[in-house]
């Protein structure tokens, strides 16, 4: 089980941390690949013809501005491509359309704004259906969460 | 290979059918099902253990307005649960914010307004990392809509 | 007389504090919950119904993002629900579509951005006309309220 | 039990009726008026005047563009007013940013743009706090509306 | 030559003092009063009619959120009223749509958000049709600002 | 009393018209010209010199798009400038912008997206000031207004 | 003097006219493709070669929804790319955002939501920069517009 | 080789020095000019000519707000003339729509918020049809930029 995170510059790091986190924590391996789809096409190209021979099975990419990042990939590859719209300016809204409105028959499948641990969490429920342990940890880690959550906030809180 | 096509009203068939229609081009079999996140719940969740028992392995989930059916849906299973925004007001903004800003852990997939065949496109490609044949066919349909694309526009158009 | 504040998570009680403060003033007994929609829904019906049950007579709920929890409270009860929307993203777009835009017949009440304040006088607003001796103080309320407005700015203002 | 509904111009009925016709089906008395904040404030003032002395309990009050009529009854009265934002431009983001965003202690209860039927839904809900045979009628409404959506979808639609 | 300023809390002098500045700069009266539409619309009326009588022929109104102030003001005077959206919340679209969007037939001479300056030299260039010693000011404060400009600026600048 | 109505194109004069009705129910002389401040600056700013010699009073400009119009002719005279957006795409957002967010001193006074009609009675408001005759109109207009308004709408309406 | 228009769709024709419609006033060759940065990635590449190799001086791409045809086409040339944002979904928001916002240092010269006129005028006003006799029939376009605008609009209009 | 560089305030130096310093690495001649449409319009007249006649090639335009400078610039001479939108408010949407929406025949090239270095980049491709030494030198600088971004990036990142 391997997932690529492709984002376009060192500085999103902390932006798309949540992803690899996540992914951490259910043992799951990933690489994280700084790219650009406008400064370096090719070098993407080649970039997601190695991921696809190498096994990955779910792309996750985070970009702001006009976040052409997730679309071009997603152009380039079968696999699912996750795109996590990154707030660099115009409260995000500029990346979350230049992301989510891609056009028949090239998706993208898109999160919230800066939400990378949700695309982490989404390429984990992929990769759950053909991965019967990784659907085991999946049912727990929801389960404790809930546990948790409960636990947490058991009583009335004072307000 | 099964997925669950989930809206709110029939008068929505139109604007989900995309869905439908490229699932059944890849011979996927598939159920459509109205239910409402506000009307029905406690059917909804009888109908989402049912889907998940069932071996249902995707559920696309199209709704407009305050559209909470996608992530209600996501709530309540761990199959990845793919978001179609139907513009019903404002445009869509309204169905697209309301899906896509899920708060951690609950990530929903969301494709563009209206676009329910990307959301068929999106499934089909989940489900071909788990399915060897489907994987095939999903990389000739790639194929054959590129040369159909380039046969149909080889010519500078008149303009 | 009784309200149930309900909201996402214990970062929010800053934001929801306002409704706490008037409801306080005006000696209405309420009890607040720290629960959410996505995490924790079959934790959230529970409390739904004994809210109903121990006789709370309005809902008070607080949610930024994809903000469902009002409209999902309000699907599993017949109490006016009162949503806020938090600025959490997008200056608040996002929970302020997500909770007024509900289908119907499930409608949920909503007031101002972050303005919890105002959701606790709507609460007090709605049951002021079953008790009347809670109208004469919203009537009092009122009329104090206009006189010391007029007292503090009595006079042309320096500027 | 009376509503009082009003609105700034007879061209307004067609997006006020949805609330008449459940307050209808509930048998709840309601007046509606044509009244306007910004041509007859004096005759509003008297109206609202009126409304409250002859027993009403509920004001729903719709208006497009900058929609201050809402907010100004409110000013003007401790009843509920419940805020139809309608939609005469700018896909009604005017009159819903106008009525929702109102300053404290003065709440007006906003549902959807054009959902006057959940205005009305709103204020049967809010009544039924005081009077037991209309939250009767409430929980039946409720549970024929289930019924019925159940009956009409039971089936997987085709699609 | 006079001219009322009215605005809703003192804290919003610092967003309102550029009016004044302005009008005291070209030697005009001005008086400034909180009031709010909402809080004391009785108290408001009052001032209007008083603002009228006291020959005032201007009236500047800032507000932000719902911002009716100007709206409701307009609706009770015949003097023209100048309308500053206040950036409280939402970058100031929510008072800006409440203020400019007003029906028929009663306008608001609305200028940019927080451009309390330019209301004022709006308020001047009104007077100034009337007061032919105001236009001199007004001709020669425009040439001199003129060559003011030009005078900081007369070379390239670095950069 | 003398008001210029300036737009940048004959098929504006619809959206344009409702200026000239009411300055003409005013008996107010007005005269309206179609310039572009894109198209024909040179024109416009011999425009602008004629409308001042000739004693104009007030100019209303209406546009479209990128709305440069009634700023362009405010920075080229001391008359006050009525801007009216005009809805040729974006739903009128573009061309309000462009007009409201003028930067100091050059105020321009917006009316609503497509409301002449108020820039014409905002234009009659301000030459009230200076012609009593006028003001009394207006009064009368107002207060006959009042009147039919409530005549129209005397009673309850059905709905 | 040659120019390439490209855009995504045979549907587009309509909409991208008024480019080539300039351009041919002008007697500047012209060719017009139908490609897409995310069907056809390689061939929109080949095409880009082409074009740079048979001497095109300006690209003008038009695209709707998440249109990044324009910044994958700059991100492989250094030729001027022109991008016409096409109103496809929510006005066009989404085209103009996801073109215009393109990252260091890779620009994309945008113009007006469906104005591949302005588009075609601004590939003129390049190449006039380097072709002289280009540069005469430009001024003397602008004088002749002036001139006719002028003539049909000489006097003040019927309103 | 010359290009001149206008805004509206010293205060914007520091979003408008991105231009500057791409021109300067590329060794384009370039000056720049604080100039306004609004406050000098005659001044801004007499600099567009003596642009022209000096030789500069392309002008770079950035305002904020109601940002009418490019277009008027645009309309006084035929330079191609590159806008950048200025945040001054309103995250720059005002900016931005002021700029982009221009009428026919007048475009402005947009480029991103803020983003003056894009503005540079797109002189520089302008000017480097005409200019075969400056071609070379763009083709090295993509080529540099592109090694440079693979060597700072050559190893999946850390995250």
């Amino acid at each position: 089980m391997k997932v690529a995170i492709i984002f376009g510059s060192k500085s999103d790091i902390s932006k798309m941390k949540g992803a690899a986190d996540i992914l951490k924590e259910f043992n799951i391996e990933y690489k994280a690949f700084v790219l650009s789809a406008h400064r370096v096409p090719e070098k993407l190209s080649e970039v997601i013809d190695n991921v696809e021979n190498e096994g990955y099975e779910c792309i996750i990419a985070g970009a702001g501005l006009a976040a052409h990042l997730p679309g071009v990939i997603a152009s380039q590859t079968i696999l699912p491509v996750i795109g996590v719209p990154i707030n660099a300016a115009l409260d995000g809204y500029d990346s979350l359309l230049s992301m989510v409105q891609m056009p028949k028959p090239i998706p993208v499948a898109v999160v919230g704004i800066n939400n990378s641990f949700n695309a982490g969490m989404l390429a984990i429920q992929i990769l759950s259906l053909k991965y019967p342990e990784l659907k085991e940890c999946l049912i727990k880690y929801r389960s404790d969460m809930k546990e948790k959550f409960i636990n947490e906030n058991s009583e009335g809180v004072e307000i």
